[in-house]
């Protein structure tokens, strides 16, 4: 049997909207001048989604780079908390998600092409992959859940899904 | 008279730790290994200090770059929560702040440089100066206070201080 090829396409907020948030600073976005007139600030550019008793931390994650072809064999989801990643070296990375369900749907995978210049927030019970940096060791910034319970559930796939070369 | 020239300092978590705190990936951070081994996680990094009936919300902002020497004549303070400024462009920036007191000690202002990749917390209520990118226009993540009430207080100095050229 042929492998299974995820299709990538270029994250955009429409249609990464039904998994969370596009992090940018886009014409689409409610902006205004502030400092007097030295910096643009882009305003509220994610649905921070904590479980009662809980509360958002901020982490450095620093991962390796990830080589291509690449298969995914897993996704995890948290859910008592949305998970937010900006990228802080300008490189571009891969963001593997289902639709939220009781368990992810094999065949709804999709796979975005981040830039450099675009965050994530995964919505709160989102399965996502793990973090896909590309090209070299990167560094983001993580914005998630502290607080009681667990959260993280992880998913074995009954079959696994490849990320071609070239999609970086 | 001389203008009155600010010195600068490198940022260090020490150093600034009466303003807030410094974010950064270091060998004194709580770290662990997640993702299999492939992501370092360097785990909760700041105070996000918001007042009661408040939230945090996550802005980017677009700096021009000041142009040195520089003349600092003002100060501001969110009275209502924290503010967080991470670098997304790894360029340095400055970072001027006076301890907290109902108004500014102008005496005891400090100049901080800070490395492309160290982001600052700013504590609730800590005077400090707007955004100070140089070089090139630069974008930061910024986690900072939404909810009721003014959260923003401004002073004019009474004397203004200089940064000079170089410090960057």
């Amino acid at each position: 049997m042929a492998p299974r090829l995820l299709q990538p396409q270029p994250l955009t907020a429409a249609a990464f909207a039904p998994f969370g948030d596009v992090v940018e600073a886009g014409p689409q976005v409610r902006q205004f001048a502030i400092n007097d007139g030295n910096t643009m600030r882009y305003h509220d550019l994610m649905h921070i989604d904590m479980a009662e008793g809980g509360h958002p931390i901020v982490s450095l994650f620093r991962g390796q780079p990830r080589v291509l072809p690449f298969c995914i064999t897993m996704l995890e989801r948290h859910p008592l908390g949305s998970q937010a990643f900006m990228p802080l070296n300008g490189r571009p990375y891969l963001v593997v998600v289902a639709p939220p369900a009781p368990m992810p749907d094999e065949q709804a995978l999709q796979l975005f092409v981040a830039r450099g210049d675009q965050g994530v927030n995964y919505a709160r019970g989102v399965w996502h992959h793990p973090l896909l940096a590309l090209q070299a060791v990167s560094d983001f910034l993580v914005i998630d859940y502290a607080g009681p319970g667990p959260n993280c559930d992880e998913v074995t796939l009954a079959q696994p899904w490849w990320i071609a070369a070239g999609c970086d």
